[in-house]
Order: C-alpha cells, then sequence, then structure tokens
C-alpha cells in the first residue's frame, strides 16, 4: 500500500466528537456492503432497508433521507420545510446561526430569527418574542422553530418542553425542526427510546447526526410529518448531498442502529462527560457553567490554566472574553482519558 | 454485526461506474487512517499531506480543497471562480447543466449559456457564439468555460484542444474550468502524465473525480491558477461540503493517487469498454456513435434488442428517440463480465 | 426651478420604445392622484380600484400586483409560480433569457430550458424536446412555458397557437407564463380583447407592461389563475418590488386601461412600424427579416449603409455577424418621422 | 381624462412620511423632462448631469446609481460590497433586518448579525461584539457595518459617532454602509452639509432617499468609496433595480438636490415632529420615548387613548406591549395638522 499512518492512533483528546474516528463495527459494515454492482444515488438495498431501520426508531411515518453532513441535512430539511419568503426561529447559539457560514441565508434565503439563552435551550416565552406578523408582507414570515437536542451547550431538553414548543409552533400553524447532531446523547441521558421525544412530542423534521457518534460520515434528514416538507429528493440533489454510492452512508446506519451500537456509543461518551464533571467540580478556581446533560462539560477556569492544559490536551477555548472553555468526550474516549486529564487540571490549577 | 448483506458481491453490470463499490486498497486505507483523534474539519495530518500528493501530479501551485461529491465540486469551484452577475459557457450535454438539479442556477446563482455538440466537446468556434457582451450590464457576464474531460459522450479532448480553448478563454479575460470527474480515464487515453493536459495547457480550476474511480466517496476541487478563486474555503463550507472527518477523504486520495492506482483503475476501466467496443462493432443492427475514448460505449441499436438485453444487464437508454444506449465499464469490471455481455447482446441482434 | 431641460423634445429614433417619454394623459393622471396622505405599499384607492379596472379586461378571476419594471414582473410572477427546484422553458431570444443579466438565476434560482426558434415563437414540438424528466431528481423540473406576446422579435401569437401551447402545458402539469411588455401592441396586431388570447386560452400569469406603452414606469403581474401562484405579496417585497407610493404606478395604469389609452398608443405605435416596413420594403439591398406583427422592424442591410444611417438616426444594430438591425416605433413616432427616416435610408442604400 | 380623484388631497395623517405625495417642484420636473426621446437605462442627459449634482453635495469620489427603492437601494449596494460568504453587522432594529421581508438573505444570501440597541443606534462597543472571527470558515464573515441615519427610531447619529463607527470598521478591513432613507433630515438636524457626516467621516456606500423626501419613487445608492464595489452596473440590473426611462427618476433628484429643496423639505418636516413633542411633553399619562431628532416621534400613552386616536387620525402602534406609538410629520405637514392632532391627543388623554 502507497499510504502511510501519519498519526498515532492512541492520542485523543477533548476538542470534539468529530476528531475521533470510525468505530470498528461501522468499518466492517462498510466492508459488508462492498462488491458487486448497487444502483447508485440511494435506489440501492441498504438505502431501501434503511427506511425500516428508521421507523422502527421513529414511527411508521417517517421517512429518511441520508445526506453528507450536518450542515447539509439542515439547510436541506430547512428549505424543504419552508417557502422562500419564511424565517427560522433559532437559539442564538445554534449551530445553523454561528457554524455553517451563513449556508441557511446563502443556501436557502432562509432568514434567522436569533434568541439569546442562558443555556441553549428555546422555551415558549422566548419563541413567543419573533412569533408574530404573519400576513405583513415587510416581514418575512416565520415558519420554522429550530431546536438542537443536544443543545450547542450541552444541554437536553426534556420531553415536555419539546411538547410545549411544538405546541406553540403548531398553534401558529409554524414546524418544528430538531438538530439533532447529537441526538443519541439526548436519547441516553433522557433514558427514552428515540421517538419519544421526537415523533411523539411533535417534531416534524429532524437531523440525526451520525458522524458525531462514530460514523465516518453520514446525517440524515428524518422527515417525520410528511405534510411538513415538500420536494425533498429535489432539495437534497440541488444542495449537492446526494451521494452517489449512497450503500456506504446507508449501511453505517444500519449498523449504527440496527442494534443498540448508537446508544452504546453515546451512553459511553456521556458518561466521561460526567466522569470529568463529577471529579473536577468543586475544585478551586474552576466552575461548571452548563448542566451535564450530554458529552460536553463547560467551564469556566484561569486563563493561564487553559493556556498550560491546552499545551498538554486539545480543547477548545468557549468564550474568550469569561474563560470558559468546553471538553468534549466521544465513543472512544476512555476512563483513563478522563482520569489522567482530571489529575493535570488539578495540578495545573494548583499550581495557578 | 447486526449489519447484513443485503446484495450479490459478484454480480456487475454497465449502468454507471458509481454502481461500482470501494476498490479494496481504497477501504485498507480508510482502516489504515482510523483510530486517535485528528484535527476535524481539515487540519489533520492525511489533508495536510494531501497537498503534496496533488502537487506531485498537477504542479506546485496546485492546491487540493476535498469535498463531498461532483455536484460539490462543481458548484463550488464555479462560484470560487465568478462574481455573483457571471455566467458559465457549456456544452448542452454537460453534467452542470443536465444532471445537477439546477444547483448551479440555485446554489451559485450561475446562468449557463449552453452549446450544442455532436460529441460533447466544445470548440473555441462553438466558444465564441457565446464569449461577447463584455460591459453590457443586461448580459450576465460570460467568465468561465466550462468542459468536461472527458466527456460525458466518453470522448477525450486533446491537450491541444484544451490549449485551444484555454487560448480563447484567456484572451478574453475568461478562465477554463474542467469537470474531471474521469479525468484519469483521460490520463489513461492520452497516455500523458495529469499535468499535461490541465497545468501546462491553463486550465484554471479543476474537479478532480475519486468516487467513480474507486472510492467509496470523495473529489476535490485543484485550483491550479490560484488567482483565478476567491474565498475557497469559505465557499466550500457554504456550500455544505466541509467534511469534519475529512482524513478519511484525504486518505482514500492519497491511496489512489500516492501510488498508481488511479491509473490502473482507470486504464482498466477503459480497456474493458473497448473490449467490449471491437468485440461488438460491425455486427448488424448495431451502431457505435462516440469514439470509446474512456470507459464508456455508446451505441445505437434496436429498441427491441435493448428491451431484452436491459432485461438480463443493467444498463441506461441514452436517448428514447434514436434508440441509442450508453455500457459503462468500471474499475472492477472483468473480462468475463464483457464477453458474456458481448455474447448476449450478439445473441439479442440476431433474433432481432 | 432648479432643473433645466437638458434635451430636444422633438427629437426621436428609432432604438426603443423605452427610449420615448410619457404619455400627457399619464402626467395628468399622476397630478390628480397627488396631494393628501394615502395608505402606502399598495392599499391606497387607487391601487384598490386598479383590480376592477383589471379585471375588465381578463375576467373576474385575474389579480394585479403593480411592480416598477419588466425584469421584476418576470422575475417575481416566475418565482410565484415555481417551488426551488423547477425550470422554466423559453425561447433562446427570450428577454428573461438574455436581457436580464441573469436575474431569473440569480435572484429566483430558476433554470431555464432555452429552445432556438426562427421567430422568437415557441411551438408544442419545440416546447416538447424539454418537456420530459418529471420525477427523476437529478433534473430541474419544468414546470413553466415562458413565451413573449409580442415576441422580442416582433411577431405576435394567434390565440390558436398559444392555446395550443398552453393545452401541451397544462397536460403536463406545467403552467403557462407570459411576457407582455408588448401585450397592447399584440391587442391591437391581434384586433382582439386582451382576454380573449390570455385568460381564455389558458395562460395562467402575465407580465402586464406599461412602460413602453406611455407609463412613466410601471408593469404589473396579472394572475390569471389564482392557483397557479403562492406568495405574490410576500415574493413582490422580497423581490424589491414593492413600491411604497404606489398610488402613483396605479394611476398611470388606471390612465392607460380605464379608457382606451392602452390601444390607442400601441395601434398607433405598430401603425408607424408597418408604415416604415410598407415604405421600405423592396429597396435594393434590403431585407426585412421578421413579419412586422407590432411596433419593430427587423431587416438587413448592407453594413455601410447602416453606419451612416445610425450617424443621423439613432437605433441598435440586433446581429453584428449578419447585419441585421431593428427600427421601434412608438407611442410618440410621427408619419413625418417614419417618412424622413425611410427618405434617408433609401438614400443610403442608393450610395451604397 | 378617463381617472378620477379617488381619495381627499386635504387629508393627511401622521403615519408615515411615505403616505405622503409629491412635491409640486417635483412633478413640475418630470414634465420638464417629457418629450423626445433619450437613451434608456441611465445613459440620458439628465443621469448624467446627477453625476455632478451628487458630487457638490458628496465629494469628487462619489458616484450615483439611481434605483427605484430603499429596500432595492439597501440590498444593491450590500452586494456590492461583499463577497458571497460574507455578512452584515446592524442593529435589531434596522430596516433591513426587520422590514424587507428578508431580502438580503434571500436575493444577497447576506447573513445580518444584529445587535440590541437602546435607541437605534450603534456604538463602537456593540459592533465589537460581531467584530471576529475572520478567517474562521465556519463563521460567515463580518464585512460590513450597517447604520441608519436618521435610525428607524428617529435617532441622529453625530458626525463623531459615525466617524468612530468608520474607523472601528475600517481598523478590521470591513465598510461601512449607511441606510439614509431619511439622511436630509439628519442634515437638517445636524446642520451640516451632507458630505460632513458621510464622505468626510469615513462612510464607503450610501442609501441616498428621495421617497420620503418628496419624490414619486426614487432612491439612489452613491458610491463615496470607489473601491468599496464590485460590479455595481451588473448588480443593479440583476437587482431588478434599472430602470428604463431612467431620465425621470434622475430629474427628480436634481430637483431635490439641485436647488434646497431636499433640505427645505427635511427641516420642514423635522421641524413640525418637534412641533409636536414640545406640544405635548409633560401631558400627563404619555411619555415620549426617543431624542426627537428627525421627523419622528416615538411616545408611550394608554393603549385606549391610542384606540380612540387611531379613529381620528392615521398613525402606527409600534409596540403592542409597551404601547408606544410612531408618528411622523412629512413635507407636507401643516401646522395646523401639529396642533389640531395635539388637542384632540390632550382631550383624549384627559379623558382617559
Amino acid at each position: 500500500m502507497t499510504v502511510q499512518r501519519r498519526h498515532d492512533p492512541e492520542l485523543r483528546g477533548f476538542a470534539s466528537d468529530n476528531y475521533a474516528g470510525v468505530h470498528p463495527e461501522i468499518l466492517d459494515a462498510i466492508a459488508l456492503a462492498n462488491g458487486g454492482h448497487q444502483i447508485s444515488y440511494g435506489e440501492d438495498a441498504y438505502t431501501e432497508h434503511l427506511q425500516e431501520v428508521f421507523r422502527a426508531h421513529f414511527g411508521a411515518t417517517a421517512t429518511v433521507y441520508p445526506v453528507f453532513n450536518g450542515t447539509g441535512a439542515n439547510v436541506v430539511g430547512l428549505q424543504a420545510m419552508t417557502e422562500r419568503w419564511e424565517s427560522v426561529i433559532c437559539a442564538e447559539t445554534a449551530h445553523i446561526n454561528v457554524d455553517e457560514c451563513g449556508a441557511p441565508e446563502k443556501v436557502a434565503g432562509l432568514k434567522l430569527l436569533t434568541l439569546a439563552t442562558p443555556d441553549g435551550k428555546l422555551t415558549p416565552e422566548l419563541i413567543a418574542r419573533h412569533a408574530w406578523g404573519w400576513g405583513d408582507e415587510h416581514r418575512a414570515q416565520p415558519r420554522i422553530v429550530s431546536v438542537a437536542q443536544t443543545t450547542e451547550l450541552g444541554t437536553c431538553y426534556t420531553p415536555d418542553e419539546l411538547a410545549a414548543i411544538c405546541e406553540l409552533a403548531h398553534r401558529h400553524e409554524m414546524k418544528v425542526h430538531v438538530d439533532g447532531s447529537r441526538i443519541a446523547n439526548a436519547a441516553a441521558t433522557l433514558g427514552l427510546p428515540l421517538r419519544e421525544f421526537t415523533t411523539d412530542v411533535g417534531v416534524d423534521v429532524l437531523s440525526f447526526g451520525g458522524t458525531k457518534n462514530g460514523m465516518l460520515l453520514g446525517e440524515a434528514i428524518v422527515v417525520l410529518n410528511p405534510d411538513a416538507v415538500r420536494g425533498m429528493q429535489f432539495l437534497r440533489k440541488a444542495g449537492m448531498q446526494l451521494a452517489s454510492k449512497m450503500r456506504f452512508i446507508s449501511v453505517q446506519f444500519e449498523a449504527l442502529l440496527g442494534g443498540d451500537l448508537w446508544l452504546r456509543n453515546a451512553t459511553h461518551a456521556n458518561a466521561m462527560a460526567r466522569r470529568l464533571a463529577d471529579t473536577v467540580r468543586g475544585l478551586p478556581g474552576l466552575r461548571i457553567t452548563q448542566a451535564v446533560e450530554s458529552n460536553a462539560v463547560f467551564a469556566v477556569l484561569p486563563k493561564d490554566v487553559t493556556e498550560r492544559l491546552q499545551k498538554r490536551f486539545r480543547f477548545y477555548s468557549w468564550n474568550e472574553h469569561t474563560g470558559e472553555v468546553r471538553w468534549m468526550a466521544s465513543f472512544d474516549t476512555t476512563e483513563y482519558d478522563i482520569d489522567t486529564f482530571a489529575a493535570a487540571l488539578a495540578e495545573e490549577l494548583r499550581d495557578s
């Protein structure tokens, strides 16, 4: 082979769950789907079967559209839910607002109506601030409430919280979109089947995340309410998100969701984040800033500590002004990783 | 493992090179890059190294941007080469015109100025029909000539032909874009290093195809002329084509281009197409309609023959009116596949 | 007054009907609507009344949306008729294809499927070449047939020709859009009420031209089939075509269409074009190339003649290669203008 | 004439300055420019002369591009200042954010980064919250600071305040855009020539408002810094803002700006707003909420008073929750109008 390994496969950090690689069962699935010819662009046997796999989790009305990445899933899904003149209510911290280089505006022409939140979570009260003005041609018409589950701040909506948001939205003939790039982590936190906090509470369309939970690459748009979308297959293609050899994305999802790999991976990542939080909480000079309800820990600590620690372990500063940092666990994080890091953190805090 | 095989890995057809799976060396490369953490979104060691790999083929000015698929490569590349009010000259049969659901228009706002051709190839004479009107604010300004190498009709430009196109384009301050989803097949046909019919003849930006040549998924925008683009990294992200675990796309390209796998695969696919053409040419009732200069054979045959043959082998009708069909070989097509198919074709023609 | 006249109000040419000024009755109407306050953005008494005015011409289902200009009327109307992934079949010579700087693609994301025609007119046979591929996600879905009445080449569809186009379109669940920037000239040529070759033959949406027929500024989107559009008022605003002091556009349309000014102006302009054609037809060296069915005359003549004539009168070269020119009459063209020009033309041809 | 008057030319309200009609001197100017033929699309003598008119006010580097309306001026101007992946910092209350049906996002693909303000005015401190992240491909790159002068809340920036904003913006290689739909009112308030708080403090591009200051229709993009824009003429056309009979927009601007009509109108409207504020300030139950620095008065009053008053005079509720209303004066508001309204307001407050 002409390729050589260029990295240390034993080295892991706390920067992001997408720094991790591919779960071995996923690689095995890809190999299994290899060989021979399969119809391209999603008419293969694996993609066909995937409908059943997702329906087992989300109910009989669900339809799944595999795509390449989270931005693609969000932007294609949001377009399918909106007319050209409509807008999307979301948190100021939403991935669609801060991390997609303006793709919702640029590709879909959508206006985002943003709301400041303490914890990344929308509430009916917050949403109400933007939920008005239908029929007024001067206003990009609010049509979607988009929430992330879990949120970009690692917090998790309860089913009741989501039901209240769906109720408000539907009362105003708006639809609810969930950016679920870490929805498996939410299921692990809530201890509930996926449908109990999506389909059953009224969510219309979901971006289901695979990449951060151990896949090589792949997300899925899951349409829970068929009346909420138009032209999904055309928008996926025109949105440059239609994979030719789709079997290799679909089979990864089957490996994840056909059994319990999705939940094992998420449960483990969550547990590692909690282990870290439980270990370091109370250390002098450190304050955990958000509820640890997924695989992320947010904390404020002295800047010199952060700087010294970042020389030893990779992680992100979240807010330069407040000194807040983010530590993320992933499916491959080990207890040893956590304990080593926690010890180093304690050491640096002592020296501060 | 919860996944089961749902297809016959020994069954191959002639419908498309993207019906094929993944070359084993590519899967090995993915496995090699797995394990441990790597910075996401392209700052990993494999993507960094990929610059060298592409420069070895395209010269020191080349910069490579891996993306997900061909539509993404084309549309992101074309945007980076144009202002908002500019247009693209291309063949009527171009993939960007007929097979991307209007993504160039919808995502990039680009107008395509199309030209009918007998063989999918533009010429300076054809291009001249649209190459006018600069400075006239009523006209979307022609700024790009986009050609496919090899073309959608399986034909291959010579270096001289491309040089003449580049000369015309540059004389008018236009730039040249090559949709190279099958550029490896062109290199195999021409028997030339990649740079001799790209960088060296004046091509500005290239979509380099990986998927159809044995990769699981992945194309690359290769900027040959750095002055021809602006904002590549932003447009890739906003175009929803930035992979988080990019190492797994990059390492596939390394497996392909680091040695000669790219050329072996393409040479083989081309040889299989030629074997088919050589075998069936001259059969009564069949006419090969295009020069066989890549891995495709285009032919006209009686519709009843096509219908009966399609019950035994998968391939596409290309033109319902003329009875033209397309047969494609891929890296995994065997001589036995070809000979079996050619025999069946002869048989069905006899029975016609 | 601080303003001074900077042009000769007696000087007229043959370049375009939009070189002309404003008909005095239109200016009077503007003055009449002046003074006092009226609700802005179209809720004024004049715009309200305009619905009646247009319904008198187009039938009870018609709804009118005044806009600023023809590009705005076309692009807003086409958007209201299409989903994001749909395309528009039109003539290669269509204004939307050649004279709007790519606005349909750039603002609306629409793909245009163009057809070469001898006379600017589509036919069912031509349209059929693009009318296919519904359901195929790789193809921007054909949804509109857009024709110009009269065409950009001065020709005029008969009601039967339009009916046949509408029949074909509707059979395929497509809709018909008419660019009627010179529809008054068509009515004058056909000698028919407006509705007999629009509403009654099945046209869905119409851009009704005011500017070229003597208004200061203003076009109108006329929705004939209410089921053919969605979100008109939002798309007009988001398309930057919503006038705040709309009463002054609406009252111009009332002046035009409330009586017979629209028809007087168009009849006169047509007659002047015919007078020119009748006078010069048969002059050696000159060939009239299109049927004179509106206010334009297209002719081929020697290039030196064109050059000398253009030094004396303003008009456009239409095709540099063939030597074709366009002469346009407008509502204010006089018989003296025509006769003077025809004499000069004869003189220059003699000297050629 | 077939047109009849449908409104009371003596009836005026306080809803908006675009409820007013056309100043008589403007109508006279239109009539003067009428007759004869002039080259369309801006190559007429009036538009040519307009460059001088604007340069007299804004300096020798200024170039003016007349357009139809304010949304058009803003969106075309912002596009000319940005690349496809860039974003615009503005106040939450900005017209481009709340009153253009998402045109900046939909037509231009621009992301707006909004800031809450107490008075509609940005400050360097506020802007700094969004002025970061250049080079990060995940972030739509901040490139424009857009302010309104006067603001949508009737407040007016001092030259020093604008200079500080320009200084911050330019330090970060951002550019400054001013939405000047009421810039004449700012000049009247400041008592300064236009250039002293635009060109001279570093503003790059300006939307100059004509409609609200007595024109029939028309705004102008004024490019103060030629290096700040690209492709203005193409973007105006593709943005559907290019008038064919442009002389009639240009001559209105000449009537406004060639003498002092622009300043007379604005000074009068401002004085009427101040007269209202001065008269009613201190009435029990009423609180004026914003500095009266243009032709608007914002006030909080009991909802029942608002309701009864709105039955007698037309004006807008600004904030349903707080009971804030907006009263606007225009060039044609009379002292009698103000005094009558103030008396009625006092009366209703007494009865509350």
